[in-house]
Parts: C-alpha cells; structure tokens; sequence
C-alpha cells in the first residue's frame, strides 16, 4: 500500500479522500492555491503545499507544480478526485513518467473514454448500445446539417471532448441546429480547447442512469448498482438517488452486465461510471464513461456498504479486488443533496463569502461530506458546491424524510445556498412518486416562474 | 401516533428526539429554561416554551411548569430523554392522571426499579442473577457493618434511589465500610433526598455489560443484544462499544433471554436497559434496570438499524412491536465517544463556554448526535456532555480507526473538551486489545500520572 498520497484537488472531495488514507494509515499531502490556505483540505492532511495563485490554470490544473509538490513531499501516488486534472489523459500519463502511481486508470482509458466519438465507437464494438449518432469526423457546418438532417430531429450536439454539460445544444430545426452548432464548437473551444463536436439522436426526457463499476489490475470487474441522477439543472446533477425506483431486478442485472462490459472494453482499471440514458420504453443507452470518482458516489457506499475510495486506493496499489459480485448486496435507499453556495431566487448565481454561521444536521442515517466550516471564506473562483448531504433509509420513503428532516436543520448563514430548493424538490409531488427525467426541474422551474 | 410531543429535557438526546418526531410527522414542542433560550433544541423545535430559571430544580425538573407547558401547548405525550425527570416514577404518575402520555414505561415499573433493593428481590425470583447482598432492611450503622462482614469483603454500598454513579462507596474493611456508608448516605439524601442504602458484594474488575430490550404494551419483549460500557470514569461512561468482544454468541443469546425475563418481570413497557456486572470467570449478575433511553442507545442503533426512539414513541402510542427477536440482526460495530466540555488536565473539571470554533468530522459511518453549534454558549448549569461521536465500521478494527480519523477531525475553539483525552484510549494496548474492565480507566490515569 501507498505510504503517502497527494491529493490533486480541493474542496470536500479532497477532504473525502484525506478520510479514506487517514483511515488507512496513509500520510497526505494537500496542495492548495494561495485563497486555500484556511481551506478544511489544507488544513486536514498531514502536510500541504501551496502550488500557485486562486485561479484553477495556475494552481489545480498546473500540472508542473502538482508533480513538483507530489516529488517534494516524497508522495508515491497521486488522487485527482474529480473534476481539474482527473481525466486528464495528459497528467496521468505525466505521473505514469514521473514514476508516480495515479489513481485511477491508465491514460490511455481516460484518453479513450473521453473522446466521444472513440468512445461510442468501441461500445457499439462490444455490444453496448449507443445512441443513434454520427461516427465519422464533421467536414464543416453543411455536413453536420446534413447528418442532423439523416438523423432526424431532435438532435444533440455535444463537444467531443466534452463533460459535465458543457458544449452541448439541442435542436429540433435546421435553424437551431446551424446556431447551435456555431456556440458548441465556440464553448467547446473555450472549455476544453477542442472544437470537435458529435452530433446524436436527442433522447426525449430520458432519465439519467449510471452504473459504478470497480476494475482491478488484474481483469477482475464489478458493479455496484446504479445511481438515479436525472435531477438536473442546466446538464449538472443536482439531487441523486440510488437505487432508482424504475430499474427492476432484472434490468439492473442486465445494465450492469453492460456497463461491466463497457469497462471491460476499454482494459479499464479502478473506479469508473457508466453513464446511460435510460428513456420511457425502458430502452437504454451508453452516453458516457466518466474515468474518475464521481461527486454522487457516497449514496453507492451507503447502499453497498463499500468505501469506494478506499477500493480506489487498494486498485491503484496493485491489489487484487476482494469483492465479488455475488458480494455486493444493494440494501436500503440512499440520497445525496449537493449543497451549493449560490442563490437559487437569482438564477442561481453562486455565492462566495463568509460563513459566518454553521449548523450541520447530524443523527442517523445521515452523512455529511462537507468542505466549510463557521468562519470559512469561501472563494468565488472554483465550483459552488461546498457539501453533500446524504441520507440513508430503510426505504425510499425513509431516506426522503431523513432528507427533509436534515435540510431543515441544515443553517448556513453569511452566504446563500440552496438548501430550501433541495427541499423544495423534495415536497414536489413527481419526485415523491419518482416520476422524474432530466428536463423535470427545468420544466418544472419554467412552470413555478410563470 | 401522537400528533405533539413534548419533549422534557435538554441538549443533544433533546435534538435526539426532535430528530425522530420530525421524521414520522409528529410536532415537538421543546421546553428551555431561561439561559436555554438559544440553545439547539429550542431552536430546533416546532414550539418552544421556556418553564423557568436556569437551575434544573427550577426548570427541567419542575414537574408543574413542564405539565402547564404540555397542557399549554396541546400535546399529547412527553418525552422525558434521559436524566432529570425520565425516572422520575411521580412524574410519570403525574403525567397519566393529567392524560398525557408518558413516553416511557408505567410509574410502577420505574418505582420498582428505581428501587435497588425491591428490583434486586424481583429479579432474584424471576431467575434473573444478582450480587449476593443483603435484601432486609438496614436498621443501622452497626447492622450494617454486621451484613458487610457476612457478605465478606470486598463491599458495595450503593444508594437505594441511585443512579449514575452517585452515592456509591466501597470498602475493603471495617473502617472503610463505616466511613463510606455515612458519606454515601449523606450524599444519597442529598442528590435523592432518600438515604436509604443497599449493600452488595463488590465484584473485582467487572465489566459492565447492558442489554438493550423494547417491549410493548402487549407482553412482546425483543432484545437488541448488548453494550459495552466498560470504560468509565468515577462510574460515569467514557466510551462505549457494541457488540462487547468477549461475549460469545451463545452467552449473548443467554444473557439476552435473561434481560427480556428481567423485563417481563416487572411488566415493562417500552425501551429499557438492564446493565450487568460481567467478571472474569463468565459470570453475569444483574446490577440495575434503567428504565428510560440511555446516552449510548445510537450504538445499538447502528449495529442493529433499529431506530430506538421511534421505537418508543411507537409503543407509546399502543402500536404492536414489529421487530420480532429473529429479526433483529447484530450487523458490524459501534462506537461511541462522548464528547464533553471538560478539562481533563484539570480533573475534569467541567469547562462551559462560548464555542467559538467548530469542526464537526463527517463522512462514511460517521454519525453525529451534538447539541452545539459556532457561537453557542454551553451553560454551566448541566451536564457537561455537549455531542456524542458515534462510529461504524464492517469490523471493531474498522469502528476504532473511524473513531481516530473523526476525533482528529473534531475540532472545537473556546472550550476544553475531552477530545484528545477520548483520542487517547483509542490507542492505548489493553483498548486494541479489548481487554479492559470497569477499573481500568482510573488505573490507567493513576499510572500515567506517576
């Protein structure tokens, strides 16, 4: 096992992982940008190195200081946590040269899985279905009409090296699509450096499913169930759940299967999701593999049993799996609120500052995954999110009211959140009967402004 | 189930309780005294009524003030949590000629097991085996010391009325049995205003074990297996753990029948506890019943998934209880640490205060039941436990190391707190090594200071 490991991010994910290696006897060092130097991460490790100015390019996506600080700190492996550098094919195929184990899989699964195009590619190969969609590279604007025009409306446009929403349209007209496609590639541009997009059949109010699977170094290949992740606003994640309430035994076995299958097809090692569209004919497709630790997998932990970070820890060290999937019993109900500081009345712009009052909710069946505490700045320049509530029930029904119970105790003065929103959803009647697709809170939203 | 409880009592088993109400529907009423008013469990309520000056005498221990409130605020049961009026046999007499539910057995069975003497009688008759002591009635102090010189030395001498540690003496000879039973008289009649006393052999190194039971007012009795509670200080619980490493599967399935019998002796209702004495050779004896929740009943809830609480309000409003004894599985374990404002450099002496900082850990099988929050001010007034740190893991191994991670993690400004003092047992051998017993805190600190 690793005797130390640097943590290549921030935030409460960066405090997921310190827990998981301090639980394990292993020694961490946090980098933080010069704003974190108060950040929870910084101060929970057991060293932590300053690696550059706030902005993410010069700090968290710098590349150069990471692996200094990682050789510096004498650290034999590195986990990227999600977003920033964790899949990028780039820095983990630096690590592989610098002779520092990264934890998660090898470059060349995170370079393929996120190429889209790739992607789908090889999952049509191994019998994964794929959305109805355009495999070829786009000549220019007149050749992707014309392919949106063979598809056949709707269609989606998605930034090839795209994820997490960003680069992507939907049109239901050749006017739509022309506008559409000229802001993608613009956004794609500007966001991953890469204009090359894919054009797709647009799944109408699917539901988004996604299957967790384990793969060690030595072809051994689990699931852990699904996650129910069609609570979104603008492509993000909002409110998760696992299980979902619409997948039978049989179609859980069946996706399962699958998306083992997609993993498999890859040669992938560690932890991975596998994203689907699931749509109202119960017919489902690959979207994506996302080749990290993802921001919703406690409730896979507390429905499974198993840490997943620490299974992380264990792959990346070279240990074989020790579950097997006979071992893996999903028992009871869990949701994840993802407590952002941002305003929900103001289009949900985000909300750094102090927080200058704190009450987290605490009692059974609750867990908190959190990065803030009273008196904690939280700064403007990374992601809005700064905890995850997540409950555990029995039940759906119980892990709902957990959920409501500890919202309400849930006080964060100083900033504004969206603490009452997440309880709004979950008093919305559709959520309570767990008829839900991705476009329900837009829509949703639309309806309670009108 | 009861549409209002009010629930009589303070800090965190007050939120304990709030917590449970609010998960099956039921509005709380919280009562506070004077200096409570901001305290967490005011707060968290649905109503709060204020019944008095800070001292407990004039406020969480007045019965007529507590009543009004109940009548006042429409309730229709009260929640006595643990301490000052939950074994309090008047109280709960009191409650049933106002017609509000008492949550928590009948007068009767507190009457009975709150006296040491009588509940020792019954259960020697129910079969249930007890500490060779002395049943009569003591006449005086030279009847006295004529029992403890039958009964041989060494001796107990414990207040009749007692409970939590007071009034407790024990004597390895004449002279310390006559100087221990005038101060534990006179300190009897103080905390109790009864001086009634109870001599008992002393068991050496005992440990204490506690069975968990639930019983409704149908004569369905379950047992939720046990606790250990071995690690104390002065008789008061320090850490405690569950399932106890050293009972085998068959002498808990024993002892677990032997406490389901203790309770039907008495025909008890709703959750109750009978603690043992536990010595080297195997064997058990009945120590004492508490007839209430108890500070470490979320350990039992962890390892068994059963929410105690909602237990007890079920009973209490006449249901049937579910749970049948093949049900209740005992599933990995727990840990608990209360936490407490004290010093424990200064004799531990109680440290009340503004809480300026605050820490909370979190994460996977961490659970939380505290009742401060940043800028609280803990009164000096009571109890100076302010939070329990409850820990789970698949193993013990797991649960002690969760318990490290979160007590590093736990992180609490302006006060002193038992924080470190808790971190310290957890790596101390005999604790690892689950070989201790209820004298080994105090010899482990007399060593450490020599």
């Amino acid at each position: 096992m690793f005797k130390k490991v640097l943590i290549a991010n921030r935030g409460e994910i960066a405090v997921r992982i310190i827990r998981a290696c301090r639980e394990m006897g292993i020694l961490t060092v946090a980098v933080y940008s010069e704003i974190d130097k108060e950040a929870l991460h910084t101060q929970l490790a057991d060293e932590a190195i300053c690696i550059g100015p706030a902005t993410a390019k010069d700090s968290y996506l710098n590349i150069a200081n990471i692996l200094s600080a990682c050789v510096l700190s004498g650290a034999d492996a590195i986990h990227p946590g999600f977003g920033f550098l964790s899949e990028n094919a780039k820095f983990a195929k630096m690590c592989k040269e610098c002779n520092i184990k990264f934890i998660g899989p090898d470059y060349e699964s995170i370079e393929l899985m996120g190429d889209k195009a790739r992607a789908r590619e090889i999952m049509k190969k191994a019998n994964v279905p794929v959305v109805p969609g355009y495999e070829g590279t786009i000549k220019d604007e007149n050749h992707a009409l014309s392919i949106a025009k063979e598809i056949g409306y709707p269609i989606m446009i998605k930034a090839a090296a795209g994820g997490g929403g960003k680069g992507i349209r939907i049109a239901r007209s050749d006017e739509e699509f022309l506008k559409g496609y000229k802001t993608a590639k613009a956004e794609s541009k500007a966001c991953f450096g890469d204009d090359r997009l894919y054009i797709e059949k647009f799944i109408e109010k699917p539901r988004h499913i996604e299957f967790q699977v384990l793969a060690d170094e030595f072809g051994n290949v689990v699931h852990l169930g699904e996650r129910e992740c069609s609570l979104q606003r603008k492509n993000q994640k909002v409110l998760e759940e696992a299980p979902s309430n619409i997948l039978t035994e049989e179609i859980r076995s069946e996706m399962g299967e699958i998306a083992k299958r997609a993993a498999e097809a890859v040669n992938y090692k560690n932890a991975g999701t596998i994203e689907f569209l699931f749509d109202k004919d119960n017919n489902f497709y690959f979207m994506e593999m996302n080749t990290r630790i993802q921001v919703e997998h406690p409730i896979t932990e507390m429905i499974t049993g198993v840490d997943l970070v620490k299974e992380q820890l264990k792959i990346a060290s070279g240990e074989k799996l020790a579950l097997k999937q006979e071992d893996i019993k999903i028992c009871g109900h869990a949701i994840e609120c993802r407590i952002n500081a941002e305003d929900p009345e103001n289009d949900f712009r985000p909300c750094p500052g102090e927080v200058t009052e704190l009450c987290v909710p605490g009692g059974m069946g609750v867990r908190v995954d959190s990065a803030i505490y009273c008196g904690y700045n939280i700064p403007y320049f990374y992601d809005s999110m700064v905890a995850k509530l997540i409950t555990f029930g029995k039940s759906r029904e119980e892990a709902i009211v957990k959920m409501k119970r500890a919202l309400g105790e849930f006080a964060v003065g100083g900033v504004k959140t969206n603490i009452d929103f997440q309880f709004s959803i979950l008093e919305m009647q559709e959520f309570l009967d767990g008829d839900y697709d991705t476009s329900f809170l837009a829509e949703k939203m639309v309806k309670n402004n009108a």
